[in-house]
This record gives C-alpha cells, structure tokens and sequence, in this order.
C-alpha cells in the first residue's frame, strides 16, 4: 500500500512521534510506502507532498512541532474541495490516509470516510477535551510546563506580598489548569466550566495571606467571572478594534487590585506550553497510536480513529471524535476544591 | 476519627503528595484527625509517631522523599509483632490506618487486617508492577528522567563510535526501561521478562553503526542474557564476597567489546531515578490516591486500596495488590522491538 | 563573635546559598555564632531575629527564596531608624553584621557602615545591573528559564504564522533580554538601553517571516519605543488609574497587529523568573560570596562588599554597589544584532 | 575572503553555536564565504567539505554535538599530513581556517600556524583545563547535569541509608566534580589533583550518617586513593584483559562495602554530561567565541585563539592553549571541604 499522512489543526508535542510510528512500522513491519501532505488538508487540496520515509523521520521523536507543517484549512470551504483530494490522492497513487489532528482535521476526515475516502484519524488536542479517549497526547507536556512555573512561583510566594496569577490554556475545557493547578498546589483553580464568584476568589486570597504565604492563581484563558461582577469597565475597544480586557489574567490583576488593594504579577505561560520536546508519556502514547494507526489502514479498518482507554490503545468511530466536548466534571472540579485558599 | 498514616519500603517521588491529600481533605472537609507512624511499619511496632496536620503538610506536594521516613520493617517477623502494634495504636487511640508502600508493605497491612485491623492501601512501587492498578505513582517521574538520560546520549551518538548503554531500575519487571527505551529513541530494549541473546544485541549493534550513528542501549538491572551465553567468565567473587560483574551494564560493556571490539560505555541512573520532585502525573495520581484513601477511611470501607483504572480511582481488596507481578506482556514488547536496530 | 545575617529586597535565587556558606564556614572554621534578622533591614529595627546555625541551613542550598524573609523596609525612612538598629544590636550582642542585597539594601549598610556599623556587603539583584562585580547571582538563573521559554516557542514558531513575543525583567537595564535573547536566538532583541523604532522591528518581522518562520521578539520590561512613534493611543487609565497600555508585551502585540496585521502572542514571564531552584553557576557564586565575606567579618574587614572578578572573589567598598549602575553597552548590543532579522 | 571550519576532538555542547556564530557574522557582516571541513583535521586532510552558509547553520544553536562531525586525527602521524592540508585548502580556494577544538586539535593548529598556515583558534574541552581562559563552553551545561543529578540524590539521602556515590567525568582535572559538588552539597568530594585518604573519606561517611542522612560522594573518574591505600585486591584483569576495578565509582562502593560494612550505591553520568543543548551560559560563550574569532580572521590576525577573561573575550597566542593544564588549585579545594561530613 502506499499511504498519506497529513497533521493539521494547532501546535502539539508528540505529532513527529506519531509519524515516525506509523512509517518505522509501516515500512519495516508490513512493508507499505508513504507520502506526506504538507499543511494539514491543504497538502490533498493542492496536490503538495513531501517524501516520508525511515530517512525522513530519524532524529524526530523527541522533536516538538511537526516534520509536515499544518494549517486549519478546510476542503469543505473550499470550491469543489473534496473531488480536489480525490483527485490529487488518485493522482499520487495514495491507497489510504492517516490524518492526524483535533476536531475540525477529523470532523472533515469523517466526512470524506462517510463519502469513501480510506482514512484512519489520531486524535490530537493539547487541551484534552475530546470525549474518546483517555488523555491526548501534548496534554501530559502542557500540564508538566505549567506546573513548573507554579512550582517556580511558590518560592517566591513564600517572600512576597503579591497575589501571583498564571495564565494557561483552555478556552472551553479547563484541564489543563485542573490538572497543573491540582499538581502545582494552586490556592485557587480558575476553568471555563464553573464561572467564578470574585468575592469568593478575594476571600481565598485573604485567607492565602493570612498564613504569610502570597497567593497562587491558576486560570484557564477561558475562565469567566460571573457575568456582571466585574467592577472594572468592560468592553471597550482599543485603536485596533481589540477588547481592553484582553486575557483573563489582565482582569484578574486589575480586578483583584481594586477589589483587595493588594498588588497582582501575571505570567502568561501562552505558546510556551505548545512547545519543546514532548515528555515521555507523550512520546509513548503518541508513538503507540501511530503503531496502531497503521495496524488499522494495514487491515482496511477504515473511518476510525485509534483511542487510549486505561493502558490499552482501542479503535472507536472517527465520528466519536467530534460527537461532544469533554470538559471537566463538577466531581474532579471539587477534588482541586478541596485544596483551595 | 483519629487516623494514622505511614509510608513504607523504598523511596518513591509522590509519597508526599498521598500524605498531604489525606490530612488535607481529612481534616478540611472530614474533621478527622492525624497522627505520623515514623519509618513504615516500624512506628506502629515501637509506637514512634510525629505530629500530622495541615501545618505539617505545608510545602510537601513538590518535595521527593517522604516526612514520615520509611523502612522494610516486618512486623510478622518481630516477636509479638501484631499484638505490639494493636497494643501502640490504642494507646494512641488511632482509629484506622493508612498504609502507603509496595508489595510487603501492603501484604503486612492485608494480613492485619485480616484479623481485624481498621486499614486502607495505598499502593506504591516505582516499578509499576502492581496488577491491580493501571500505573503506581513515581513511575513517571523514573521514566521521564530515564527517557531525559536517552536524550542526551543521543546528541553524542550521532558523533561518536562507541555503544552507550544506559542501566536503569527494575529488578523482576522492564516498565521503566520498556517505556523510557521506546520514548527515547533506544536502539535496544532489555528486560527480566525476555532473557536476550546476545547475538542478536550485537548484530543491532552493527546495523546501527551502518547508518552512522552509535547504538543505545537501554537495559533493566534485571535483563539477563540467556543461560550459557557469555563469552566473560560468570561468578567469580571479589574481596568482599560480591560477584565480579555486578551490574547489567558491566557485563553489557565487558561483552560487547570482547564480541564487537567496539568500545562501550555505561552509563548508571542507579538512585537518580526515586529522587527529585515528581512529575505532573505523579503528583496528580498521588493526590488522588490519597484523597479518596481517605474517603474509604471515612467510609469504613477496610482492607482495600485505592486503584487507576483509565482515569477512574477504584477500590480493590487489599489483597490484589499482592496477587501477582506485573510484568510486560509479548505484545508490548513486540511494539517496542518494530524501533530495534 | 556574634554576627547577624539579613536578607533585603527582591527575591532572588541564590540568598539560601549564602546565608548557608556564612554560617557553616563562621561556625566549623571560625567558631562564631550566627542570628538571622528577618526581613531585611526590619530584622535589625524591630529586633525581629530567628535562631541560625548549621542544623538551621540544612538542606536550603537548593531551594530559592530566603529563609530569613525580606523587605524593602528602609531605616532612614523611619523615626530613629539607625539609632534603634544599634539598641537592638546591641541587645543582641551583635558584632557584626552580613548584609546581602541590592543596591537599596547595600546602600544603607554604607551608610550604616559609614557612621560606624561593622558591616560586610553580598551583593544581590536578578538584573546583573551592579558595576562593581561581573556578575550577580540569580542572574545566570532567569537567564536560563527565559532562554528555555524561547526554545519551546521556536518549535511552534516553525509552524505558525504569529509573531511570538517574550517579555522578560529588566526595567533599568536590559542584560537578561540580551543574554536570554542571543541563547535563545531571538531574532530581535529590546532593551531599556536603546529606544526602538517599530518600523525596524515590523521590518524585521516581515524578513522573518520571508524565511518560513515566525519572528521572536524578547523584550525587557523596561524597553521602550522611540518616543511619539506609536500608533495606539497612549496613556488611557482604567477604572484603577493604572494606564491602559501596561506591560511592553501588550504594547508591541497591539502595535504590530496593527501596523503588519499579523497576529502576535505574548508569554510574560514575570515573577517566574525570579523562582525556583538556582542554577549550579548561581549556587556556586553565592556560595563562595558566602565563603568571602565571612572571611572579611573575621578579619574585621568592614565597609566592604565582595565581587566577582574573573573567577576570583575580590573585596570593594560598599559604596561601589551603590555607585552607578551598569547597563548594556554598545557594543554587547551590536555583538547580538549580528542576529537579528 | 573564504573561510574553512572544522571541529576536533570529544563532544562538547555549544561547538554547533560556534560554527552558527561564525557563519551568521561572516557573511552578513563581512560578506565573507565559508566551508565546513568533515571531522576534525581528517577534513582537511582528505578534502572532505561540506556546505555551509547561513541555511546550513539555521536551528542549530540550541543543539549539542556539531554538524560538522569530529574526529582525533593528527595530521601530523599521517604521511605528508601537513602538505595534503595545504594542497586540499588550496583546491578548496581556502583563504583561512577556524578550527574548533580542546588541546590536541589546537595544538596541531599552533603547529600549522607556525608553518605559516592562517588559523584561529577557539578553545574546546567540558573539562575546563586550560589556563589562558577564565571558561570553556561545555563546562557549564556537565556542571548543571551533575549538579541536577545530586539534587535528586538527596531526597533519597534522607530516607535511604546507603552511601551515594556520583561519577563525574575529569581523568587529569577536577574542575566538574568540585563545581558540581559544591552547588550541590556533596559531603565529600574527589578529584584527581588530590590523591585521597581512605580513611578520612569512611569518617566523613560515618559522620554524615551521625545527623541521619545519607552521604553523598563526587568522584571524578581520575580521582585515586593513596597508593597502597586499598583493601580490596587491585590490577587482576578480566576476560578481555581490562583491570577488574575499571571505574572510581566501583573501587568506592567496593572499598566502603568492605570498610563500613555500609551499602554504596553507584551513579555513573558517563556521556550524559556531554550530551543534550548547552546551557544559556555555553551558548552565550560560544556564540560570542565564535563571533570574536571571525573578527580575527577579518582582521588577519592569525595564530591566536578566543578566550574569556571576566566578561571580556580576548585574543591569546595558540601556543597558550596547550601550554599547560590547568588543574584545581588548592584553595578553592580548601573551600569546598568547608562542607565535607
């Protein structure tokens, strides 16, 4: 067989790993060839490929990023998008697809399987708010920055008098700052899913204080106050257009300063938890979906997508992918609560 | 309900996070009390305790080692040894136990409660070979500092001509090296579960060194090569009564340069890998384990432990955790053996 | 002798190892005794004093903050200030004291010193911005924490299309920017020393760009641009006073999204780079400053501050701390524009 | 002008920020051209070049190893060795060379030099043994490694009752293990300037156990005992005919076991320690090394080599490379045993 790969969507630590697992095996176990397509769906869209072979991937597990670019573009936007790729994978003597990527990469890969494209999916998110499988791969790297820089913050919190506030991803599921928060030892754990009460936020910051220790603030950049608690003015617009109120860690700051007349310091961790090298668990879990990404397109098990349950790596429907956002539940949320002030 | 709570067998990154979550939630939401048994099981044998409260847990979530000391102490191997330690727990009017350790500890907390003793398991072993439970905490932290070891030769593989081998733990069960070897790229993997030939190791060894780079090794202290195999002279003793070649690296570099003429060298994580502040994962498991310990605790739910199934923390009887090793199965290792050579 | 050990100012990494040196040095090889002062110059104006001897050091070589606590309490500020320091030494039977601090902390030691306190500098400040010694500890330490953030960011800057911005510390000077920055391959570098002109660092973006990848722009905190050159509204208060436009990070997002209408993404590191364990340079330096200036009290060598020269520690009169500060010079500048682009 | 680079000699990390440096500055600054030469002086030698130019140098700043490969080849012991350079470069239209290497590379590079061969030189040894500047690139990021490496081993210190024993690299200079042993609080530490005493180190041991800790001891691999000093039989020879005892670390566990009757367990760094990216100090060495010796040749001034002195880098006669080593002298070592025990 000869077989795309294409990753696409954003930034993940572990995306080289999964390509090099699928072409180690795919060449060496079963004997198939590869072809990578640059830029996510753009790669079948215009026909642009890269060679992928053993040689290609050497030297690239432990490497953040992706050997074959990615991009969130969309076949279906695109004028006659789907026969584009029909064509172009016809054309490059393609037998079968594996895409790698979040929601949109493998909703689109759903729908070109439902309209008979051979494709495998390797789910992909940083932000592991997909419902299939156990954890994503990138999440375990996200979560291990993040809770360095709370650890780094601590130290400091012991000579300070500042609330100290980090800024993490997750604009619709708060697990990354559930689960760094909860392994940094956060006195207050911010997530899209429970919009917060600031008095409840500046009594944990008093009582914080009260213990000679400076406060640590963990929150998602989706975390929202409950509408119209703010007593800082909202909404208004810079010179660009842009909301002043930009991040989540900017209102906590100012929120916090008027409210408590303390002084607020925020990191904003940002592209940084995307990045460097991903961490063994990563590397492992993305590794294995590769080896049995490939074991899928070798046997034609076309239209799923590989899926970590406990230790074991499981197919399921590529539709499954996209079906629901996996947020965090009220009962994990109250575990972290109950290290909170 | 007045709790005690102690930590035995070797150190593990976590233990101080389990300690931590279990005074943290007893205390705030519970209103149970606490008490230290110092050094495993040999606190409640000699009724060495330590005071255990929220001031005492401060800081701990990030620090390796555990506050309470540990030890291999057996109690059934004392005079008297169980009647002592009913004896001490009354007399500190300690209501339930839990116990934090590996196989024997937790086989000694099994056997007591059988006869009546109110305890809770919390299981621990570096080597992530308990049935029971998905992953035990610390594993990762072994894994990712192995895996940091792998990542580093290979900056110095790609410009030397030596073999590299890297020793890591695991005496009777090859998870670390398993996990640590195919997330960092390891040429070769050897484990106790998979007496290895050494003609094979040696003939991956000169397929590496054909596409220019030097061959890493990763072998578990408890690899062995299969029975009769070695070309050096097995079992000789040194002053001291100690067998000549000691260690799995040892016998890797003696018989490599004898069979290759190549030049090998060793490199020996040894106590590295218990130490340190633990990752992410680790502390978010330990947290966890110790949080619902004491929900059982709390519950009266005795003689089990708590378990990782997927990312759900279960109760298991006690004795589970004892039951049987848990070893690599054929078919991880097949995975793993696709990245050999 | 009896000597007293305070901490003043900013935290920094590299306080413990001081503090650590001073007293096991004074006590094994001098026979004096220790006191700390707590909070910097409060210790000594409130008689605010905690026991410090060698079971009181143990273990804090690693661990950044500061055992004894810190202020920015200045004596001359307050009624009587130096004249109740003496009383409460005096009370203490003090002989001598070790102050270790910036140019604040330092500056009132001269003064003290001048009008008759036996007294020995350690210098101190994250910025590096002392004239009178090479380096600082703790300056070698948020270097390499910032040059790690620009590492992870380079890895997704080879897949995204935002400019990606990185401020650091440094109001005064812009050393951190500038070694961070040419470690860490920045392909702009602003500091505080040279206001910038936007259009060379939007034209510097889009040469970047040119090359495939996204453009890093480390920013000290006090890096400003050339004046009057910005094309958003300066100087905005919110409903706190604080002026809208507030950290560098926001300002250079906001004007380069509108003058290239690219998307740009900040990291702030902020308090982060003043926290957690301090490199082995750092440690290294502290502690031989430790070393040094115990030297110095025993030998009643009073007035002055030690330094680093070369590889050697030298003494220099306190008032060289305090004397000028040392900033960027040209050509150090020029050396890392070499890079730019 | 054209400009040929080579790099000679063990893997140090910051040869690949080197080669970047003198790249970038050579062409963009200077207009200059350059070619890399394959593995040390066998480049030269045999003509072996490879490209490189701005493209070729892109990314690899924060890399270990050297992209342009290394070897110990001497010129010198092959026939004509010093005619077929000239002739190669002259085929190669080479006007000049940087060559990039510790003593044996440089020292051939002086000799060419003094043949009339225009060179500059740039010092590179992890060991730190040359005298005619304050640093070398490489030793930094081996002092961190093993720095980070003691850190973990004390969490294990505190519970654990063995003698722990890390290997550092240094066979004539014990500049890693004092640095590393200093900034991470060795109880002992041994190097080989200063031949050691069985004796005091078991005291030191014993004396450590004394406040319930476990002893930590640094031995660079050249460290040895007093002649004669030794219980345990020396010199038999194994199958291959290598020395029984091969390494420090084994004659320390062996000779401790026999003597204390303790537990000693081993940490061997090995090739760790030159592996991995450098350290931001290494970078910025090498990247400003690299910077100053492409001023040099510009300039025409061969036969000299970078060095750093404070925080300068100056120009030295290549002679002064090999001249002498330069070992640890004996008050810094006098410094450090202020926390032996």
């Amino acid at each position: 067989m000869r077989i795309g790969v294409l990753t696409g969507g954003g930034d993940c630590p572990g995306l080289n790993a999964v390509i090099r697992a699928v072409v180690r095996k795919g060449e060496s176990v079963y004997g198939h060839s590869f072809v990578g397509f640059r830029d996510g769906w753009r790669g079948p869209l215009t026909g642009d490929t890269v060679p992928l072979d053993t040689a290609a991937v050497r030297g690239i597990l432990p490497r953040g990023g992706t050997i074959l670019g990615s991009s969130r573009t969309n076949p279906y936007a695109a004028v006659d998008g789907p026969s584009l790729i029909r064509e172009n994978l016809a054309a490059a003597e393609i037998d079968a697809l594996v895409a790698i990527g979040g929601e949109d990469t493998l909703g689109v890969a759903a729908q070109l399987h439902a309209e008979g494209l051979p494709v495998v999916g390797v789910p992909k998110t940083i932000d592991n708010d997909l419902f299939a499988t156990d954890y994503t791969f990138g999440f375990d790297t996200a979560v291990n920055i993040a809770t360095e820089a709370i650890d780094r913050l601590h130290t400091t919190a012991e000579s300070h008098h500042r609330v100290l506030i980090v800024e993490v991803m997750g604009r619709h599921a708060g697990w990354i700052a559930l689960h760094s928060g909860m392994a940094g030892g956060a006195n207050v754990i911010l997530i899209p899913e429970r919009p917060f009460d600031f008095d409840k936020v500046c009594a944990f910051v008093e009582a914080r204080f009260a213990t000679h220790y400076a406060p640590i603030i963990v929150a998602a950049e989706g975390a929202t106050p409950i509408a119209g608690t703010l007593v800082t003015r909202e909404g208004e617009l810079d010179a660009f257009g842009h909301v002043r109120l930009q991040g989540i860690a900017q209102v906590l700051e100012t929120e916090i300063r008027g409210r408590t007349g303390r002084d607020a310091r925020a990191t904003v961790l940002g592209h940084l938890q995307r990045g460097g090298t991903p961490t063994a668990f990563d590397r492992w879990l993305a590794t294995r979906f590769g080896l049995h990404a490939v074991d899928a397109v070798h046997e034609g098990d076309f239209g799923v997508m590989v899926a970590l349950h406990g230790t074991r790596i499981d197919r399921v429907p590529l539709a499954e992918a996209t079906r629901e956002l996996k947020t965090v539940p009220e009962e994990l949320y109250n575990e972290a609560e109950t290290f909170f002030g």
